[in-house]
């Protein structure tokens, strides 16, 4: 299905590795990670531990996995969560906040998916034996279905302060922190300053085949891990995994520096054939493209695209999302927005008002 | 505390039974019911799934049990319930379809708690294996936060049919669905027409002391049963309290009209001394005052109110609950509503902007 | 099914209550048990706490509902609880440990369901990530499908250590303590003394018609509470149910006495007959026959004893199991212990080697 | 702590991938799992589902992720999962299937951890409302703390009839499946013909540095596949682990008769020097140590055993256990069990009665 996709902008989770990364999965030095004794793992562990400003770090598997953990090791169940309605926590993890740690969301509407400390407290229900118990404020930066929009540092700290003045929690879903840093040029560490968890993922921009890693103090990371087993992330030589993370720390972090350049590259070729873009300023590499007024809904525009070799994701039949990343270079950014272009002007003709 | 409380307004949950009651209570053929031998509890259950149009019906020791037992049969981990923000199910049972059931609530924002098929097929997920499993719609009648609001026979068949078009279950938290069908003038089972699962509780305007009784296919209520037992809701010789529902479906049923023409008593008092009431037409037990606009707050308000043995509710400290039903009088509610407006109307000259 | 039952020894839940306790139970002063109004179900809190020795109690609508709160507040998912082989929240609780609080049970096989401190050392799990969390150690008193057994308040006491030296919970299943502590001689108070947890059944022996009471400390019963509600526990005017266990605490207890000396009488007679009776002992108001020498099975003696009005449990093919309690006279038992050795007898030409 | 460590018989969980392992690993042609699009990952899946007799596979980051997707695929909350006491997925899973499936475990007592339908038929429930729903027996091949035992596919087959007639589910553990291919002589098909799901691991004999794959039915696995994502082992470029399982099932599987005849080697020692071995008749590459006969404990021997380079498992202090697998050569085979008996006879003269 992608054999013929050379420009693939569908997500930055489609990055495969370098031949330099892979060159340094293979040199790994390796060992049992459940046993302590994968000096790979447990670097990594470290690395992003200091890079996140928290006492400790654990791999596992995915981003999910890490979101899911957090939860079970903030909440029992009858707990409730507040996060944004547009939240990847809430729409596509499976319920599995309610299914595995048996809280339930409470979501907040909010269009770039930030929220306020007022919000959160407007959240917090009063504590009653028959309400749910708020127990965690849970934060997606950058967030995906908000544009990648940047949370500032000064709202997450606003919002974590709320959070904990009631006895709750702070968790952070960093699937696109590093976006959100290099963007912010601030510090990952500043933007987790008031977090209790946190996370990044190897394998969105920083290019990585597999896993996130999971930060917290020591005692959050020690009951984290009896879930790492008890959920099935518990592996073996999981090293040659962490190599690569290690090596994307070193060489695909500041980076994303270009891709952000690229989105809003697309973006700006995007609004000057007409197509309204969203967010109003793309603040890093993602972006949203409303087609609702071409007479192709978007999933006829995807597969005139698919023919040029290029592929968009298709969110709703009026809308689509381009993601940047280290696989796409700035010439085909270019290219694949020319093909867009192309398509949207052949059906103006076409063009209806809804 | 409520020893000095002559006309309590804080709700119809706080019914005591009557002398007839308690007779019939206690003549009541009994038997354990755990063994299908309780013959007042099986008169009961057939009562009232002829009430509700179902094939089947299980006596539960409150409707908090009800609603989590329909979610636990109609779902599976990871599944989804579609239900008013409002609602009951999603703010006053402690996330129990959570905890229990392993389900996620997506929310409808509806000030009146009533919402279309069109808000329905807006939160049905396409299926995806990130996605949460849309699986249950779930409605209250009347819906208590949204003002005691009454939905229409014709929004309720017209939701079913949008979640079974989609392949969902339809629920029906039917708490004070009594109310529904004397305010419409429509049977109860005109409104559970459409749904795979209803209730009624006994508890509240009915006037007995415990229960309420879930009603569904025989299939719904043979697994119902499963969890009647797990939950810790399977009693022994629970025909006492079957006794005094009986009772009420014979003796109470009717008189709702009562309380629902006293509630628009009060409210028109109320309005008359310029309080400003919600829902705009009070269409059953329920009304909401907005005291914003006054220099005491809801808290204060009921404290003075105290002092005349009235007890109103304290929703947050601008708004407070009246709710009626069968242990207040008209003229009761007539007094009632008197001393608010002289309280309120003492602090007029305190009356402040906000 | 029981209209032509005059003798039914089949369990002590189906005691129906006298004419006594109706009149004390409606005469009783209620309110609603959610908002602490009921006078009389908080004074059966405190009559169960005071007899337990503990610092406050629940009332709740069932024993089952009383053990699944123990667990739901004492464990956290991926705990395990250390209980017989035999226990009734092992078999009989619908797996309600595991389907509520994420429990998991490790068996101790153990005939008369006593286990020794030496048990639960060796059962409790070295802490590994990979391994369950040992949390509670879960005692039946008396022991149910042990026969009826009274575990010695040293046993209690030892069990209970070597829990807290592992910093395990102790809970008390106390379904039948009242038998236990009159059959002892000493005080419920002296049984659950090493206990962080444990509940009467106001329905067995006790003659009332519903609900059962959990004691512990404060903080223990203050979680409890949410989870009351989350189950569907919480009801309204409880107290006409409180009534009578706080009658039965008055009338009931000292009087178990006899159902134990009919069960002695049962058990007489039936050795007499040459009908192998267990236990040994019989220390209590159960005891359980072997039928496996007969041609008939338990199954068809039960019919043929269904004929004279008398019924006993089928527990297996070859089982029956007897229960006295307060309906049934020693007369009543003696009558029915000789229809079981008539019908005996009369098959003895069948009598068959298995 | 295993950097001196040169002969490591702890577990073949410590296998480290060869230079041609990684050399396949680095070639692999990889995309995004979650989109099907991973070519490598889909052709495990097939490759797997034909080595076992299934319809479809799913690879997945652990073996114990694969035991917990089957049970929360065949399991709802409240069901009962049959298996034996010395089970890896009851006691070396984190109470995982009551914390995730909310199913309870039923534990068969049997030292080689095989059991027979006759044991199945006594523990499978008859359907009663309060009892747990017997679901799934669930087998494991080969029982590592059975000491390796391989399951005769007879037996296999007639526990798996035993279930399907009671209609529960039959799952297959299968974490070194393939050692009893080998061992038995018959193919793993043969092995799993009765079972509804089963899976292989991938890290322990085959040698690969991570994960399982779990297979079933289609239905099965199109499940399985909302749970690999709800649990967070839906990963993006995972064909890089996925390469390294299929060049295992090229070149690790057949030599596994070396690890097999290694495991006797050292069996013969010791029982040579007097040692007590366990099972008596070491079937595969499972064998156990029985030291309660020596002054010094289990966790001195081996620290004396690391002293020459040499690891092996201390299950209990007296009791301890060996795993070979294809980075330990015949010859260090003999060396360990050398070193061993050497550590064994110098204490010779402190052996004392126990």
């Amino acid at each position: 299905m992608t054999r013929n996709i050379e420009i693939d902008l569908i997500s930055d989770t489609s990055t495969k590795p370098s031949a330099e990364m892979l060159a340094a999965m293979v040199k790994a030095e390796v060992g049992d990670e459940q046993r302590y004794e994968d000096p790979t793992v447990l670097a990594l562990g470290e690395r992003v531990a200091d890079l996140l400003g928290m006492e400790a770090a654990l791999f596992l598997p995915s981003g999910t996995m890490c979101n899911q953990i957090a939860y079970l090791v903030h909440c029992r169940p009858g707990d409730e969560i507040i996060a944004a309605a547009n939240a990847h926590v809430f729409g596509s993890e499976g319920a599995g906040a309610s299914a595995l740690a048996g809280a339930q969301f409470r979501t907040i509407e909010t269009p770039d998916g930030i929220f306020a400390a007022s919000d959160v407290e407007a959240a917090i229900r009063a504590p009653r034996h028959r309400s749910p118990r708020s127990r965690v404020v849970s934060v997606e930066q950058t967030a995906n279905r908000g544009g990648g929009s940047v949370w500032p540092t000064t709202a997450l700290a606003e919002v974590a302060a709320a959070a904990h003045a009631r006895g709750l929690a702070a968790h952070m879903d960093g699937a696109r922190l590093p976006n959100a840093a290099i963007a912010s040029g601030q510090s990952a560490a500043e933007h987790t300053r008031g977090m209790d968890s946190a996370w990044i993922d190897l394998s969105k921009g920083l290019g990585c085949p597999v896993g996130g890693v999971l930060a917290g103090s020591k005692d959050f990371i020690a009951e984290a891990w009896f879930w790492k087993h008890r959920l099935g992330g518990a592996m073996r030589q999981a090293g040659f995994l962490a190599a690569a993370g290690l090596y994307a720390l070193d060489h695909n972090y500041e980076r994303l520096a270009e891709d952000h350049d690229n989105a809003r590259l697309f973006g700006e070729i995007a609004r000057a054939a007409g197509i309204p873009v969203f967010p109003e300023r793309i603040a890093t590499n993602i972006l949203f493209l409303d087609v609702a007024g071409y007479a192709l809904d978007a999933g006829e525009i995807a597969a005139r695209l698919a023919g040029h070799g290029v592929r968009l994701g298709v969110e709703t039949p009026t809308r689509m999302r381009v993601v940047t990343h280290l696989d796409v270079s700035r010439e085909q950014v270019q290219r694949a927005a020319g093909h867009l272009v192309r398509i949207v002007d052949d059906q103006t003709p076409l063009r209806v008002a809804r």
